[in-house]
C-alpha cells in the first residue's frame, strides 16, 4: 500500500490563518510516517470567528490535539479545560493535547527554543539573557528561559503596541520565577550596548530582518559582541539574517537562526502528542535538503 | 518529499460507528495520491449523538465532504442544507459534499451498483429485476435502478423487521418512478422462483451468504438460474458467496460479488468531490492484490 493513512489514522489540525503555506504539515507528517505513528496533522483556516466551533471539532472527531498559531494563540485559551503553568504564564497556547475530550493547552515556542540550546549543549542556566521583542516568540522565550533557570533578563523595545506587553512579561517574571527582569527602552543604544555585552546571550526575536527587510539588524556593530557569547535570531529566512552576519563577524561562535527553534518548537508538540521523539535530524534534512 | 499531505491538503471524512476497519480511507487517499489530488480522507467514529457536532465540523473545518455510514445515514439527512433528489427517493445519504458552506447529500451506494453493470456493458435498462432485501443497500439499489429506468423490480422480503421498508420502497417507486414495483414474501417460494426465472437480474441484497454465515443462500437451486442472466451478490466476503456457487453451477456467465459495488460507490463519491475519476482498477489491484 502507498498510503499510511487508513481507518485508524487519527487526526492532529494546526488552526491559524493564513496557514496554507506553513511547514509543519511536512514536517508533522513524514515525523509520523517516519517513526510510524498513525497520526496525520492538517491545516485549518481557522479565524478567532470560527475558533470556538474549531476548537469543538476536536471533541467531536477526536482528534488528538492541534497547533495553534495567530491570530488564534491568545483567544484559544478561554476554550480550553486546562493550562500548562508556563503557556498560562505566557499567556498563549500554540499546542493542544486531546485526552479523551479534556483539552490541555500547551507553549511549546519558549521550549523549543531552551531546548535548541540544550541539544547542542550550550547551557544558560543561570546566566544572563538578553532579548529585543516582546511578541508571540519574545514573551514564549522570555517566560521559558526564566522558568528553566536563566537568571537574569534584559527586555528591550520599542516604545510601540508591545511595549505594554514588554511591561507585563517582567512583571510576571519577577512576581513568579527567581529569575530577576529589567525592561529597557530599545532607543537608548548605549543601554542596549551594555546589556547585551554582559550577557551570555543575546537573542532578537522582533523579526526584523527577514524577508523583505533583510538588510536590517538592531546591531549593527560587531564590536557590540564577545566571542564565547551566543547569537540568536528568531528569523529563518533569510538562513543568514544580518543581524548573524554581523555576529560571524565578530567572531561569536554559536550563531543561530530560527530554523532550530521551529524544528524543536514542533518537535515539543510532537512529543506531546505521541510521547515520542521526533527524528529531528531526519526532518531537518527533509524539509532543508535543497541548501 | 515522502508525504503528500502539506498546508493545501483538505480533509474529507468518514463518520460512522464502528469504522475503524473500513477499506475506504485507504481506497481514497490512493486514489488521491494515484491522481495528485491534495486530499486526505480520515475516519471518524461518530454515532447519532455526536452527528449534529460532526456535521458542524464539516463546515467548519472546510471539509470538502463526507462519507456517512451506520448508524448515520438516515439522522444526517435533517443537518444538511440540500439533497440530491435520488438520496432523498432512497431516504438515506452515504456522500456529502460541501460547496462554500452548503451541505448537498448524496447516496452513491445506488449508482454504484447501477455503475458496475454499465462498466461491464450489461444493460439492464427496460428489464426486469427480483430483488431480496429491503435494508440500506437493497432500497438504494431498488430506487436508482427504478430512476435509471428498469422496467419492473419484484422485490422480496421476510416478514421481518424491514418488510415496512421493503412496503415504502414500493410505494416510492410506484409513485416517482416510472418502474412498476410489487412487493413478495420471501417465504413464498414458488414465487421467489418464478420472479427470479421471469427476470434478467437476481440481486440479493440481504448480505445472507456473508462470513460468519457463508454457507447460506436464498436460493439453492441451479435450475432456478438462466444462463444469460446476472446474478449480484451486494455480499464480497468471503468473495465467492453461497449464492454465486450456484449461479455459477447453473452456468450463469455474470456473477457478481459486492466488491465491484463497493468499489464504485467510492468512485461516485470521488467524482462527486473531485470531478475526476477514480483510478479504480488501479484501486482494484492494490486493495486486493493478496488474491
Amino acid at each position: 500500500m502507498n498510503e499510511r493513512i487508513d481507518g485508524h489514522t487519527v487526526l492532529i489540525g494546526l488552526m491559524a490563518y493564513p496557514i496554507r503555506h506553513s511547514m509543519s504539515p511536512t514536517m508533522h507528517n513524514n515525523a509520523f510516517a517516519k517513526m510510524g505513528l498513525n497520526y496525520a496533522y492538517l491545516a485549518f483556516e481557522v479565524t478567532n470567528d470560527n475558533l470556538p466551533q474549531a476548537i469543538d471539532a476536536i471533541r467531536t472527531l477526536n482528534m488528538r490535539g492541534s497547533n495553534v498559531s495567530m491570530p488564534n494563540k491568545q483567544k484559544v485559551i478561554s476554550l480550553l479545560d486546562k493550562l500548562d503553568p508556563a503557556a498560562e504564564m505566557v499567556g498563549a497556547v500554540n499546542t493542544i493535547v486531546n485526552d479523551h475530550g479534556i483539552l490541555t493547552g500547551y507553549n511549546t515556542d519558549g521550549t523549543g527554543f531552551m531546548q535548541s540550546l540544550k541539544d547542542d549543549n550550550l547551557d544558560i542556566i543561570g546566566e544572563k539573557m538578553t532579548l529585543a521583542g516582546a511578541g508571540g516568540a519574545g514573551t514564549a522565550i522570555a517566560i521559558q528561559a526564566a522558568i528553566d533557570g536563566v537568571k537574569e533578563i534584559s527586555i528591550f523595545n520599542c516604545h510601540d503596541e508591545l511595549w505594554e506587553n514588554a511591561k507585563r512579561n517582567v512583571d510576571v517574571i519577577n512576581k513568579r520565577t527567581n529569575c530577576k527582569a529589567t525592561l529597557h527602552e530599545l532607543e537608548n543604544e548605549a543601554d542596549f550596548k551594555n546589556e547585551i555585552q554582559d550577557g551570555a546571550i543575546y537573542c532578537d526575536s522582533t523579526g526584523i530582518g527577514m524577508k523583505p527587510l533583510e538588510n536590517q539588524s538592531l546591531v549593527n556593530d560587531p564590536s557590540w559582541f564577545k566571542k564565547d557569547m551566543i547569537v540568536y535570531d528568531t528569523v529563518y529566512a533569510p538562513r543568514t539574517t544580518k543581524l548573524m552576519s554581523v555576529a560571524q563577524n565578530a567572531g561569536v561562535k554559536h550563531v543561530y537562526n530560527g530554523l532550530s527553534m521551529m524544528l524543536k518548537q514542533g518537535a515539543e508538540a510532537f512529543k506531546l502528542w505521541t510521547d515520542q521523539a521526533m527524528p529531528v535530524e531526519y526532518i531537518h534534512d527533509l524539509l532543508f535538503s535543497e541548501e
